[in-house]
C-alpha cells in the first residue's frame, strides 16, 4: 500500500491509544485541580518516561537530545533529513491536559500507524517531545525549543522558578541537560537537518468551536506590539461643578480612544486583515479616584496582534494618531511606557498547502486560521524552518482544567497530520 | 439717605476689614499646608471667637444658638423676621482659608455697612456662622444646618471622628450644643421665622474664571443620582485567540456605554438642560487583568448630576436604556448597586430676581449658574425658605490650600449682597 493512497475512513487507527495515553499521563500529573507539569521538573520527566514507555513496547525508538528533549523515531526510518512533528510536554499549575501533549501524541500515534501499515515516507518522521514552553514557572516561554534552536541567553538561564526559586540553569541541569553548551547558544545537532517541523496543538480560543471546525490549518502566528503601561492625564475636579466643556476627563478620554480603535478595528477586518485589539488592564487611580471627581488620571494597557507585520505598525501608527487627536479634543495627553514587540512567524506556504490538501483528503474543514498564541512553531519557523501547524477545535480556552478537546477531533487532526506526511519533500 | 439709592462705586467699604479678618483667621487655623477647621473642634471655635471679638468691637452683637452656632445682627435691627445671610466656619484637613468662611465675613460685613451708613432694612439682617458643613470629619455634610433646621437623625449623632474618634454628638456636647434638643429633630427657636436665607460662598469650580464673571447667582443646587458599584461582565479570554466578533470585552463595552452618555450629554446641553456626568472610579479587576488578556469585568461608578429632577431621571432612563442596547450588542451585562439619589434644590426665583437685580445695579454680571456642589443653602431651600447663592469666582476649585480668591471679586460680591437686602421683602 503506498503512502499516497490513504482512504479516507473516519475511525481513525489509534484512537484507543490516544484515549490510554491522555489518561495515563492526566493521572501522573494530576494535582486536585487541573493538571501541573512543571517545566524542568519532576512531573515533566515523569511524563516523558511514560512517552517512553508506551514508544518502546510499540517499536519506536526514544533518544534525549542535549536539551533534555526525547527525540521519537522509526528504528528503521532511514538517514534522510527528517519532518519533525512535535510540541511540548509541560503544562501551567492547574491547567489543562491537552495543551502541548496532544501534540506529541499526534506524533507518536503517527509513527505507530507508519510502522503498522508498513508505509515508507519519503522524509522519516521525527516525534520532538520538548520541555519547558510554559512561561507560567520561569516567566519566559519557548525554553525547549528555544535551547534546541540555541536561541537561549545567559540571562534567561539566570531566571528562577517563581515558586522553588531554583534557576533554569540548575532545573536544566537537574534533568540531564548540557547547560554550557545551552548558555553557548549551540543548536542541539539534530536540529540542522530538519526538512520541515508540524505542530498539532488545541485552539486556545473560541473560534472552531463557533465555526464547528473540528480542525483547522494555521496560516500565522500573531506577532504583537505592545504598552504594559500607558498613562492619559487630564485634570482633576469636583464632578458637580465642572461643566462639560472645561472638562478633562481622562476616563472619557480613554472610552473616546478605545471606540475610536474599535471602529479602525472593525474596518481594517472588513478590508481583510488580520487584527485583534486589547486593553486588558485599566483603571483609576485608587490613591485619588471618588464617584464625586472627575477623574484626572487613567492607566491603561495596550495590545494589538496581526499575522502581518504591516498591519500592526498601521494599526500602532493609527493608536498613536488617535491619541494625539483625542488629546487635543478633551485636553489631556498620554504617555507611554516603552514599545515592546515581538515579531509575527510566518507558516511556509507550500507546508500550508500540503496540510489543506490533506485536509480535503482526510474529510476534514479546508480551513485556515491565525494562531493568537504563541507556539514552539513561532521559533522553528522564524529559525528558518518550513513550518505549519493544525488546530484542534477545544472548548473553554487553555490554561485551565476546563479546556475540553474531544477525542473524535483530535483523531481527524492525527488523521490530518498523517496525510500530510507523504506529501511533505 | 435711603436703602434703594446706593451710587455704583467699585471701592466697596469693608475691603481693609476683609483682608484683616481673613488673614487673622488663617493664621489661626493654619496646619502648615493649609488650613484645618474641624467641624465642633477647637480651631472652628477659636475661628468664632474671632469673630465674636470682631463684632463686638463694631458695635454688633453675636448670639449662641442651641446647636452652637454663632448668630450676629445689630443691636438696633428691629423685631421683624429676618433675613438670613450666613454659611460655615469648617474647612476641610489642609483645605483653603475661603470655602465658608467668606460667606460669614460677607454677612459681618454687611451688618458693619449698614450701620456705618445708617441705613435700615424692611427686614432685619442676621448673619450666620455655622459650624460643621464638611463632610470630611464625620463622613456627614450640613450637620451645623441639619440642627439648626431639626433635620439630624440621632443616627447622624453617633457618626465618628476619622481622626479622633469622638462621636458627633460628643463633639457636639463639648462646644455648648443641646444635644438631646439636636436629638429629638427640634429646630433652633430662631430658624423658625426666617423669611429668607441667602449664602456667599466661593465657586468650587472652574466656569467663572473661564467666563471672565467675577460674580454669578446660582440657578439652583444640583441634585444627583448615583451608582457607586456599577460592573461590567463579559468573557475573559486569550488576547492573542478569540477575534472580535466573539468577544465579550467588558473594557470595550463600558466605553462604548461612557461615548453614547457623552454624545446624549452634548446633545441634552445643546437642547438647554443642566447636566453633569461622571465616572470617577473604574477599573478591571487586579485579580484577573492581565495585559494580553480579555477583561471579563470592570467595575465602575456613574453619577449624574443636574438641577432638574426630570433631567435627573431621563438621563438615567437613558444610562439604563443605553447599559442594555451595549450588553445586547457586546454580549455583556450589568450589574448595579443600590440607586442613591440627592434631591436638586431650587433657589427661589424671587430671591434669584433680586440678586440678579442687585448684581446690575453694582456692575457685575447678571449671570445665572448652576451650583454643582451642595451647600447649607440647599437645606434652607429645602426646609421651605426662599433661599439665594452669590457665586465668587475662585481658581483651583476648594478643599485645598491653592484655592484663590481675588479679594476685589469677593467685595463685588458683599457689594452684590449689600444691594439685595432693601430688595427682599
Amino acid at each position: 500500500m503506498s503512502a499516497t493512497e490513504i482512504p479516507v475512513e473516519k475511525n481513525v487507527p489509534g484512537r484507543q491509544d490516544a484515549l490510554d495515553l491522555f489518561e495515563r499521563i492526566r493521572a501522573l500529573s494530576f494535582d486536585g485541580v487541573g493538571v501541573s507539569r512543571e517545566s524542568y521538573g519532576p512531573s515533566e520527566t515523569a511524563c516523558l518516561e511514560a512517552l517512553v514507555e508506551w514508544a518502546g513496547r510499540h517499536g519506536i525508538v526514544a533518544d534525549t537530545d542535549p536539551a533534555a528533549n526525547v527525540i521519537f523515531r522509526l528504528p528503521d526510518g532511514g538517514a534522510q533529513a527528517p519532518v519533525v512533528c512535535g510540541s511540548h510536554v509541560d503544562s501551567v499549575p492547574q491547567g489543562g491536559n491537552y495543551d502541548g501533549l496532544a501534540g506529541v501524541i499526534a506524533g507518536l500515534l503517527c509513527l505507530k500507524r507508519l510502522k503498522d501499515e508498513g508505509v515508507r515516507l519519503p522524509h522519516p518522521l521525527w516525534v520532538a517531545a520538548m520541555r519547558g514552553e510554559e512561561s507560567a514557572w520561569f516567566g519566559k516561554a519557548y525554553m525547549g525549543s528555544g535551547a534546541i534552536l540555541g536561541k537561549l541567553k545567559p540571562e534567561d538561564l539566570e531566571l528562577k522558578n517563581k515558586r522553588s526559586g531554583r534557576t533554569l540553569a540548575q532545573a536544566m541541569a537537574s534533568v540531564g541537560a548540557d547547560v554550557d553548551a545551552i548558555a553557548a547558544g549551540k543548536p542541539v545537532p539534530w536540529v540542522g537537518g530538519v526538512r520541515n517541523y508540524l505542530e498539532l496543538h488545541i485552539e486556545q480560543g473560541p473560534l472552531m468551536v463557533a465555526r464547528k471546525w473540528p480542525t483547522a490549518i494555521v496560516s500565522g502566528i500573531r506577532g504583537n506590539i505592545r504598552h504594559n503601561h500607558v498613562q492619559c492625564l487630564g485634570e482633576p475636579g469636583h464632578s458637580g461643578a465642572v461643566p462639560r466643556w472645561l472638562r478633562n476627563d481622562a476616563v472619557f478620554a480613554v472610552s473616546d480612544l478605545l471606540m475610536r480603535l474599535d471602529e479602525h478595528w472593525r474596518v481594517l477586518l472588513e478590508r481583510g486583515n488580520d487584527l485583534v485589539v486589547t486593553a486588558g488592564v485599566m483603571g483609576t487611580d485608587p490613591a485619588e479616584h471618588a464617584v464625586s471627581r472627575i477623574p484626572g488620571k487613567v492607566d491603561f494597557s495596550f495590545e494589538v496582534r496581526s499575522e502581518s507585520t504591516e498591519t500592526l505598525e498601521e494599526f500602532y501608527r493609527v493608536m498613536r494618531a488617535e491619541c494625539d487627536a483625542v488629546a487635543r479634543q478633551r485636553g489631556v495627553r498620554f504617555e507611554f511606557d516603552r514599545r515592546i514587540e515581538s515579531a509575527p512567524a510566518t507558516m511556509d506556504p507550500e507546508v500550508v498547502k500540503v496540510l489543506l490538501e490533506a485536509s480535503k483528503e482526510a474529510g476534514e474543514p479546508v480551513e485556515r486560521i491565525p494562531s493568537g498564541a504563541g507556539h514552539d512553531a513561532a521559533l522553528f519557523a522564524n529559525a528558518g524552518i518550513p513550518s505549519g501547524m493544525i488546530f484542534i477545535r477545544n472548548e473553554n480556552g487553555s490554561h485551565n482544567p476546563a479546556e475540553a478537546m474531544e477525542i473524535d477531533d483530535f483523531m481527524a487532526g492525527v488523521d490530518v497530520l498523517y496525510r500530510a506526511l507523504p506529501r511533505l519533500g
